[in-house]
């Protein structure tokens, strides 16, 4: 622990003088650092799986209170995982005031929550042809009804953010109408951004495919950030990283919804070749990086109410060390991103000095700001390295212990 | 040519009597199909190449009144080729007046202009960073003005389209700012667009990349459609088939764009792996089914100004074969969209009954609808096989004796 | 019925003089489409789900009895559907003689047998980090122990051909190490070869992604033609049309391997964004088709033993409904590819006529030839519009009768 | 100057330090980050262009013997540009001896020869329709005696290195014949690997699309290494990072290669959507990293005869500057893969210990390797910052002053 401490010491050291030297502010940089909150999804605390199978790891969370010291757990390493976001019914609270007392008792705040509308648990298999697109009208009064339930739950709860994924799409050319089908999303996002509390808003996520394979009903952030503009203002657009076709400019996206006050969240993963929910960062940590400049350009963005979740499936490694790492990744690209000498960039991009614009940029991304994240958790009471702590401490072997090796987390 | 005659008029006959039995009417379609107005670009009628060489064709034109004649030929040929669109200032005609009376004495209409700020003729290369969105307000105020040129001379020759692709982006991460270019774009469209003739329209196309590959500024529809909607209602959008990223769904963006009235034209062509500006339907036939079914599917389709262009690079085969093909493919996926039983879709769709959908869909996309288009022209003039009449009749031969074997199309 | 009948006959009366006229022989054409075995795959009789979920269809088959039943009821009705491929251990019989006994008594022969290392069954997960390359020896020999039973139970049963796709890889950098990796595949494949009966062959499949995220194993026909030079001239390449990146040309592979002697096989599905696991050329009908025109350029390719299944997965539709329309759009690609014209195309390509070249290849890709399909399968006493067929006789209504509307195909 | 230094110092003074506490070898890792030979191609030296147009930069390198003077720029900036890869015709030398000569006197080594026979500068056109793949054998015979005059060019040249990018494909489906199209390339290129002197490497290079857009004669790795194969043994493949479809996993394609001692050399570059040929590393330098991880693997890595080029393409930025970046790049990706601890890695992959892996990795590239790069350049007599000496020194200035504003790279 002392070498450790040493170790980071000297780092911290050494890279605080170089960011003085560059005119930068370290402290201000740790407190941005340190007080990111990134949302956990409740559903991301067990192991994930594909359609070829799921592989446990042992000591996943039972229950909904077990999701939440899971979270806890998390916070208590990091100090920057405070909320969590509640998946609908897999989530849905017996009791909602003891979740409500639970989870302030643990320090942890209630993100949004999200509906599910692409599953059902009874024999009815309402949506397996779409929920609020579908052609019958009683299904989309179902799924209508159902996002309400999930806001009366968030709003016992304390949320106020409805997130919504429409897994809704087609497999085959012609199995829907593509004009009457937005008619009928259009409608039923209406009928529920209605009902809305007044400090809520709703977030529209896009995906171009999967589970539906030919169409999805909202594939791209354009028509996400149509249809929010047919409900109101406080319908917003959500980033899932993941959810792009091949070769997409995701960071030119994020500024575009910036551009026009239209981004609501994040769904922070990697991926490679579809939605595969990896580790944040772990594949493609430039393009994080540069989103992340997008994100931090604004003066205002430290004090909006931003929706930062990471989404990811942890079908091979342990989910709490992946969301370690995570948070990690996302800490480590946002530090980047705060060094980045921006009116030096501004005055290269307005000679069109491209050579000297990529070196600025590259004079951040390549800065180690490892020891500034240390030196930032480490400020706020969390751990230097929490991957390590989570080993050291034996977690995982004390909640299999506790909760079993077969144990799987409910709602998957 | 009896022979030719006699085989078209048994398949015809036998045709005909299938779509009666399917409840159709032949007449109708044969006048949908014989009524296809499909611009001609003026650029599009000399060979292309890649940045690794051209390979001319010979008796290429080499003045706008020699691609009006080779437009002529293509009408005569197949009697839906009856407007020209111009690139300027490819195409800037040094008397207008004549080229105006030229083209009426051909009996050829002008449609869309374009303007064109990716290439500069100077020594000043004002262009190398942008244009409309230039950081330099000289440069964005000299797009500005070539654009509103442009719309005078189309005035003079009688268009009521402005289209502009804008070739602006950047190549490198950090060479530009998203959200200043967002702006600045936005601007110099507007004053555009404020200059308009009440009976013009402007239409907006995107496209992901190339010639910039880090970002264009306007990549995809939604962005064009944000900088349409910043200008007013009659800015729309212009979808060219082979601007998008890998998988993307065009008939679904058709079908957007039309349900926000927001559709302006096409570009049509055919591609596998980026802008390929191959012959139309050379490779994806069934894609371009089902976006003529979305666009057959509004019962004021016909009747509508939409500016239907063929925007192919003839880079191996005749330019004039080439276009000849793509005429052909563009009516035979027309005529079997008219094919399609949409009632009984429309059942299937509402029981989601989807094997029975495809069905549908399958049974107009697998009939063999030549028979139809050859028909059509016949009935407008034109001719049953217009590629065996442009061989036999040794239109290539001609216009090599006449221009030369290595006349170069000018502007390329 | 006798109204199809008769406009049956018109149509394929219509047709047959047609391709008289174009000098094709329609009789052999009838017997070749007639004749394609088309290997139904055991897995595909239930339906299929996504990670997001599953909805049953009611009447699924819960045995390998009943899964035989099935395959016999597609091919009564289409007369191409004669056998069945296994997956083991989801189909391990217990009594082999019983089934093989079964089989035949129902007429359907047994084609490949399929292992599966990606899941276990058991509490060890021992396939979680892979199976032939696992950095465990002993967890290798499992998998290969697995092989070598499955070959037995194959042997029982009459089959010849033993099927691998290897869901081995990694889904993060650094996970494994790519060239130790190859070399444990490698003897791993050896082993199970040199214990291969001398007259089976041994078919390695490729997929670039999918239940992995960074690498697979085996991610492209290159690498699994190098591991199957490593084992023997019996080792050949199993192409999957859904296992490629984004604008593979599959055609090309395809050739490619025939022009090596490397085709082992198919495994017939479309899809548009990654493995789709759709109706068979529901998406691309068009490379359907050209993959067709190089499989039946040989002039053996009919007397050869080929391994062609469909492998698609049925979420939406009905199995059997989703597998009879995949065996017509097969049999339809077919019959079109023998239309071609290939002396004129050959002699188009010599001339470098490519626009001669598209015509050629299109005249046969239009030409309607469902009444040949039709009438190739009344000759051998099939029904000429299966789906139709399977509807009127209600044969789904009457398996839920029987097996029950929740009823789940075993080993999904 | 001295604050540069000063800096450096310190910044070195703390890398070194960091290094030696991680147990490696600072020494060690100069060397070879200071020793790595990139091959500079004479063609890059000029500004390139896409088909939309070409904007120069002025003072472009007008003759061979220009050429040669730039490369001994970048070469006495960098230290690590000593060899010259050379086009023919482009860079045809009309006086051989002289330009060795001259470039002994610079210090320059002629790396490898490469062929093209995708352009002709004739009126024949010959490559329109192909090169060694031609249906015409006189084509074929003028393109393999193309090669072999290439060769001997380079010997006297006193390369050793012939570089093959064959343009050969097609852009229509039926244009060509797949398998008669691999036989004749396979004579094709064996009559020219027959010819090469003893001592004398061929290499393939492979590209899936462009300039033909349905399918190249060599697209993948595959291919490429089929036909190596049906040379001899010193006919290896050639990776370019650009020619490869959307999502190809590189690194693992590099550690295939390298894994069947198949891989002949590197093109570098860096791309998003296509062969976009842009600064290496500016887009995805956790790939870059990835890559060299596999390159460094080997123990023989630095004193194999590796043919290592930059090949990209400078649209906007001064060719010099740009090709300086791409060697920082280059330098600083292989730094960082020195200093992954490859035992602690190997370890954990024994151990399936995903996350320690990952860790392993980043611990790595998250290492600010800047200040070894800049010490291996100053000890081996080049600038710690190259691109600011480049532009203290006022070099594109002086060359615009010498060759003109308006010069043009030859060849291009």
């Amino acid at each position: 622990m002392k070498t450790v401490n040493t170790a980071h010491q000297k780092a911290w050291g050494y890279l605080e003088q170089c960011l003085i030297d560059k005119g930068l502010e370290p402290d201000l940089m740790l407190r941005m650092v340190g007080q990111i909150d990134i949302a956990i999804p409740s559903w991301a605390l067990g192991t994930g799986g594909t359609r070829f199978g799921r592989f446990g790891c042992g000591g996943e969370p039972r229950t909904l209170a077990e999701k939440l010291n899971d979270v806890a757990v998390l916070n208590r390493l990091t100090r920057c995982a405070g909320s969590i976001s509640l998946h609908i019914p897999w989530d849905k609270p017996s009791h909602v005031d003891d979740i409500r007392d639970y989870a302030q008792h643990l320090g942890i705040r209630i993100g949004s929550v999200n509906s599910n509308t692409f599953q059902d648990l009874g024999e009815a298999q309402s949506y397996k042809f779409g929920s609020l697109s579908h052609v019958n009208r009683m299904v989309r009064e179902q799924a209508v009804a159902h996002n309400m339930e999930v806001v009366e739950i968030g709003k016992a709860l304390g949320a106020e953010t409805l997130s919504l994924w429409l897994a809704d799409g087609s497999s085959y050319p012609g199995q829907d109408d593509f004009m009457g089908r937005l008619d009928r999303i259009k409608n039923s996002l209406r009928e529920i951004y209605d009902c809305l509390p007044d400090n809520w808003q709703m977030l529209i996520e896009y995906k171009p495919f999967e589970p539906h394979f030919y169409s999805m009903c909202i594939p791209d952030w354009g028509t996400a950030w149509l249809l929010a503009r047919e409900c109101g203002p406080r319908a917003l657009v959500l980033v899932d990283l993941g959810h792009h076709l091949p070769n997409t400019n995701i960071a030119q996206i994020v500024a575009t919804l910036l551009w026009k006050g239209a981004l609501g969240g994040f769904h922070f993963n990697d991926s490679k070749y579809a939605d595969d929910d990896l580790t944040v960062g772990c594949l493609r940590p430039y393009d994080l990086y540069l989103i992340f400049c997008e994100l931090t350009k604004e003066n205002t963005w430290s004090t909006q109410k931003r929706n930062w979740m990471i989404d990811a499936s942890h079908n091979l490694k342990d989910p709490l060390e992946d969301l370690i790492q995570s948070i990690e990744n996302i800490q480590i690209a946002l530090a980047k991103s705060l060094c980045l000498d921006r009116k030096k960039l501004a005055l290269a991009q307005e000679h069109n000095d491209i050579a000297l614009c990529e070196q600025v940029l590259l004079d951040a991304y390549l800065t180690d700001m490892r020891p500034l994240v240390a030196e930032a958790r480490l400020r706020s009471g969390g751990m230097a390295n929490p991957l390590s702590s989570f080993r050291d401490e034996r977690i995982r072997e004390k909640l299999i212990g506790e909760r079993g090796s077969q144990s799987k987390a409910s709602g998957l």
